[in-house]
């Protein structure tokens, strides 16, 4: 993983700029740390917000910041004109997340003209040490994107 | 599906408490319609918020309330001093989403002293006219839970 | 479901032809029963070849006899010289397998251009009494098949 | 991965006793070639009879020689008296496999006492070249077995 070429030079700077429609993204307060073809990092502090009624973080928080990883993953390697859409994505919930810190990595596995591969991994962080709450993989959809 | 039997007679009165720590769900906006014994529906209006970037409905808004929905759906079956945790969710997005209302309904399938096994489906509303965005499954572990 | 139209009034004929060289489908014994548009059915006798060590029907023979008759489920849609191949495929195994019979039910939930969303179970039967144990989903890719 | 410590030290011994049952995976003639705590590789000649209709190794057979890797490999975890069944496998199918040899590897990425989710992947060989062709998780529920 992260041996991928990019086909559009200018990826980076077209992810930035698409973060500013990412609404969803917002509310929760996620946001990317890095951004390499085949692979993108974010994170963010946690809050109360983020939590479900035990206290721990929302199924929902680590499933939206796996969507965002590995979506825009797969979109550092579409050539100019092409997006990508989730069409699958399925997430194993292997510990309770807590801590200071949430942190998301989405990477391709095989890319591909009309499906690109995922897989995701999310680890919270308490007092500095480092606990992977879930693993995930994804099929992403490769679409014809005007705006792109 | 929808002919279950729960174990708790009180389970209605025991989500309407746990709602109260669903911090994300609340972030989010969404809230329960319906809550049976092995069937839950909850619904929201649909706002920029909810938005990726191409002013469609996050992938993310769909995967929680689907969480959310499947998850109380176990849970309604629960015996006394029992909870679930989301062990596995995959999620196949069928359509974009848009329009002025969003609605998750979460089944269960097959429940067990150990695993439930859940099935769930998005809609979005538009002018009145519903259209299936997601469909999901979900397998929720069950756990020792003291304060139910 | 159930209410698709086919592309290729065919279609019938083509999946008949190409069973001919599914040459696992014939060590496994398995054989459709029903080819409708979006919907195909199939069984097969069990027997000890299709078990695992504890004496119930083997999770490889659930999933091939799902992959089967949902990636024939999604063929029925498609035009001429067009195929699909398994892109993803999600199993839940609910219970255990035994008895004389077992049969699958593969539907096309959401057909498409580039990918066909399907659903799937598995029933064994014994003694006439018929008991679900797998459901499954699989996100089926279309592709360019010149032989069809 | 792959670190992990067994808690009954005759599991080697208990999982070739398991094979001489594992009927399916002898019509397959799938065979393990390497049995080590938390992690399971097999293989076998690839022939006609492990085809689909365009040539290519089966779904069915990949999905096979996956569910029998990764469940052995959360088996090797288990104590004395606890034996796995799969609750829920995940396949992506990333390329069309052919060739002459084909070798799948099961690993356990998280233990636990009701649930051990584990990964898996699936080779082909052709002319001493290896390509991967699928990559899976699987979550194997553990169950009391009182024949270990």
């Amino acid at each position: 993983m992260g041996d991928f070429q990019s086909k559009d030079p200018n990826f980076e700077v077209k992810i930035k700029q698409k973060l500013s429609g990412q609404h969803f993204m917002h509310l929760v307060g996620f946001d990317l740390t890095e951004i390499q073809a085949g692979r993108i990092v974010g994170e963010m502090s946690l809050a109360q917000k983020h939590q479900q009624q035990y206290g721990f973080v929302h199924g929902g928080v680590t499933a939206t910041i796996l969507d965002i990883t590995m979506g825009f993953a797969a979109y550092t390697l579409m050539p100019v004109g092409k997006g990508v859409v989730t069409a699958n994505i399925s997430v194993d919930y292997l510990n309770p997340g807590d801590g200071d810190k949430i942190i998301a990595i989405g990477e391709v596995e095989k890319p591909g003209g009309k499906m690109v591969f995922t897989t995701g991994k999310v680890f919270t962080e308490k007092d500095g040490v480092r606990k992977q709450i879930a693993s995930a993989r994804a099929v992403m959809a490769v679409i014809d994107n005007s705006d792109t």
